[in-house]
């Protein structure tokens, strides 16, 4: 693929990281639940909803401007890709900066349409933020987040990294990449609130207190942990995938 | 692209705005709640089923009639595509209408078959009308909705200009475009009921009592500035698309 | 096209239909409401399961067998085919009864599978038949349904006629007519349990006993005059279409 | 097709079986029901998620891996192939273990995972495992599971076997096939919990206690008569197809 010049590529992945946290964890802070009190029904998306936010946010985004910046919006997609071959080395900061900044831009106007509603609290109601033991949203372990964590992530770079291979069916890769997303967080926003993704969970941590914050260290550790087994592996295990021209 | 002549496009934007009004705003009002009042339970689709209906309204009209109008539907969109350069400015206020009459049209049907069931009043059920403060499904203030209206239009604006920019894939921007209409719903039914379509938002207005009219010029300023800034900057920063013919 | 020879194009009617009925029916019938009677919650699939369902049976069927026959799977669908000049006059009734055997033999299916639970009635269940006034699941008038089901039935042709023309993006038609299916149901489960498809209503109109029986006709009249009005309208309004060869 | 080695094509086949059983049996197991027990509300995915989970894994890892082995994750799906002739018969055992072996790793990483939530009983909880008469999630008997999955899995291979013919649409196989899992998991949750997959069935099994394990011949069984049925008609009804070169 021949991409554009590298500061096209970094608004490209500003834009998508800006609307990954904008959208997923937006859906989570306003819609997942929504009481209709007197009926004593959740009118809101629940998890479930929140899992189809997620993803078609990777899968709009990924259609839009995937095909300027190869639609990472993940520090730890940017790293698995580069192992796996598929993206240069010295693109990876730069990379994690946009990402970054696009994430916490959206995580600042999230609060800032948040504190529209009278009685919000970003660090009561936990802000979207992944976390685990006591602040993981059904109570699991640590040792079970970071299990979760680094299988979800390397699964989510298989596939990324198969869908886009040369042999797979042009022009569907988003589709398959942004449905992943669904299904690891039908999987897991249970157990961490599901991050798989560094930025995402920085994002918003800022914002959440110190609970919050000091928990984040686990959702930049295993994400990347998960992307380099699954790019390395790839890289060895699938040999005949198309490299870095 | 050749697009048919002015009538046949005006024609299809009638039927894809009419089928975006009938379908988004009727599944909210005949399907979001349906109680089971013996067993305490909401049968119907929520917020999410929803959002699902307002997407797959763009998604299935935009590939039934997207290739002969271009498939806007929505009069903020119409501005946008004009001022990226993807589309011609004469053509403003046709689609404009087009659009209006089809929405317009379509919550007119809405509320005959509403009136179908006993009891039924339009102005105490909302009328799925979008509206901020005492008017928001969960109590947002007028500037949270007016950001949030304006970052989701842009949003919705960069993926529609973007899943159809000359580099994307082609035949899958329905999809994309669709869906993202979906994700919009997802965050933010319960901060306006969401709009980011003028036309959509006058086309239950009408019906539904002067409370509701009264907060429609919010919708209809907010997308338009949304999409205002997006068609501008999305040409600016991503110069290298294809432009009207 | 070319499409095979007249008996296997029956036969995939015959498996379509089948699959419509047993997947959208039986959706409905098995899995919308499934209460946690201890927690007071429903985990069955609601109204918005069983629209994705019915939806997603026309979706597959028509990637596994619209190559062969078209994939109509609904007698209104053949009739606004030939209409719209799309098919020949001479496969209806052909059509017609290959769609409606593959339908009763799916609702019979469909009762022996829900006698295996005890205490299972298909008359007073419903049977997921369709209904008006005191058989409407949220108690539409007749004249509610009749209209509803004359808008879906012609919006549901349109899509099918247009996304299916030769202008646009090749191979989408099945993601754009099922999903337009999940969409209708998304409107009007509550309004009528959703036919606009005369064969779906006869499959399990049979077995549910003589009131569901007595209103079964609305759903044989209403959809074949919405696909007839979408037939003639669609090949007046948008002429430059690809006609049977 | 041109399909790489038999040792590639069998890891392809352990990380696509592996991703549907952690993937669709881990959403049940983490997701289905997660309770605001103040609210008396189920934040929970439900039926409905776990029916797109269970899609979505064939969906993904089909558009991932499917190019290199044929994307089955099944021993039903590896045995009607070959009997429609679109698959080799030596190789349906190295096939067989490739997948149990896949699928059971994943069993035991989502026990691991499980026992990180204090109090966790995979046999009490069920685990995700299938069964009939009072192991049946909505109490159907013996003779309707049965029914149920051989229907089931026989039009899933339907499914399979068309959207794969070399009259079918290119590239867009993987949707039609993962969307079809999910409908048929929206119709037989309630059932069978849904097998139409021995392999997704023994991976949980063997960790959910003796009586779990007594039921599990049902779902090996009843899928490989559906798949062979199918897969034996396919090719006998629908002749034109592709065979193995």
């Amino acid at each position: 693929m021949n991409l554009p010049a590298l500061p096209t590529r970094l608004l490209a992945e500003f834009l998508g990281t800006f609307v990954l946290v904008f959208g997923g964890c937006g859906s989570a802070i306003f819609a997942a639940q929504v009481m209709d009190t007197d009926a004593g029904v959740n009118l809101g998306i629940g998890f479930v909803g929140v899992a189809l936010a997620f993803g078609l946010t990777v899968l709009v985004m990924a259609y839009a401007v995937g095909h300027i910046s190869g639609g990472h919006f993940n520090p730890a997609v940017t790293l698995g890709a580069v192992l796996a071959g598929r993206a240069e080395a010295k693109e990876i900061f730069p990379y994690w900066v946009a990402q970054l900044v696009g994430g916490t831009l959206a995580g600042a106007l999230l609060l800032l349409v948040a504190m529209g509603k009278e009685g919000f609290d970003p660090v009561a109601s936990g802000f979207a933020t992944n976390g685990y033991a006591e602040r993981s949203p059904d109570g699991y372990s640590l040792v079970a987040v970071l299990l979760a964590e680094i299988i979800l992530t390397a699964v989510f770079l298989y596939v990324i990294l198969g869908a886009t291979d040369r042999r797979a069916p042009a022009g569907f890769a988003p589709i398959a990449i942004g449905l992943a997303l669904t299904l690891i967080h039908l999987i897991s926003i249970p157990i961490s609130n599901t991050s798989v993704n560094p930025a995402r969970s920085l994002s918003v941590a800022w914002f959440a207190g110190p609970d919050a914050l000091g928990q984040v260290w686990v959702f930049i550790v295993a994400p990347l942990i998960g992307a380099a087994i699954a790019g390395i592996t790839y890289r060895m295990l699938f040999p005949d995938q198309h490299e870095v021209s």
